[in-house]
């Protein structure tokens, strides 16, 4: 899973019927190094909000978080992070 | 989801039988910084235009959105963006 | 899909007996920038040939364009692009 | 298999309920160049500890190593490496 | 499926049970320009020994490779490159 940061939400008028009420948001990956951080939607499904520390899945894994194979969704907020204990550089929420 | 700006068209002549009749569109990453920016080829399920913000699902996610697990594609438009909100650098379309 | 180039080809003598008879094509990344671009080996399935664009999928996908989706390969090329047509960069074959 | 170590751990209350009881470790990419490294968290399936180095599989493949294909789960630890032997540049735990 | 060198060999004693047996051996992408060159860890199946260019396949492929849908591993060699011919830079091994 990675380790990103909620940064903002995405609307969306026209999309796949599927996506209606999901709530897709803005993440960025956070643990990588800055260069390589990648920002990207992912469809929460543990009531996360802006500014919080996420576990986010991808590809088929994020289908089978959000509970149906057939969704066209492939990143999903899986848990909201308490705490990230890292050797050598601690880090606290 | 990656978010991607459709950036043109592709044709193909020769191609496999499946791909026949699909709207093939050139996006770019535009959310990561520039020197990962990627692009590269999605099937349009939206009716996405040229110039627009879009969502894009690849791999095995990809065929989901298009409704049928046996095609040869791995990208799939499936959202046109009318608002991305993002902290400390609020974007709208 | 990704955009790539045909630049070679690799003759395998050991390999898994499912390889036997497939044309097994280097290909290049070539939308994407300088730095990034990945050179791979992809199964042909439309008549490729060196010198030419074409478009290639892969994971899953590849194994569903070779029709059987229990063969080792993880990348095919399905189409040969006549025409890419992108904004403020237009390019022809 | 990705060659990484283990440097921390994750902790997480409001998560998907199929995550309670996982041990969550907080893993970085080690063989690959520093530029490139990627930190990420995996599920522990084989009892491993921080400062190890461990094998990682991700996407489908770590839920077959959890045993169960609808996991919210996309890395999962599967081996702690004893020795590592890579040419002209010999590395032992 | 990937370019690779076979650069050496690495043990596990605690690992899942699936893993026993396999000659898993560590590879690095050759083709692809030096900083992005990946190092990492897969399961042969063509006899390949170190010094060896070879194809690598991942993802879901890998498990097809080996045979076995429920295998916790996602990098497999399927190929021992006798000869790679590519345009302006061939190369023979």
């Amino acid at each position: 899973m990675l380790i990103c940061e909620v940064i903002g939400h995405v609307w969306a008028t026209k999309k796949q019927p599927e996506l209606e009420g999901m709530k897709l948001m803005v993440v960025r990956e956070t643990q990588t190094n800055e260069k390589n951080n990648k920002t990207f939607v992912a469809a929460d499904t543990v009531g996360a909000g802006v500014g919080e520390q996420v576990l986010v899945v991808d590809g088929s894994t994020a289908r089978r978080a959000l509970g149906a194979d057939d969704l066209p969704v492939d990143c999903a907020i899986v848990g909201i992070i308490d705490t990230l204990e890292v050797e050598r550089e601690k880090k606290s929420k």
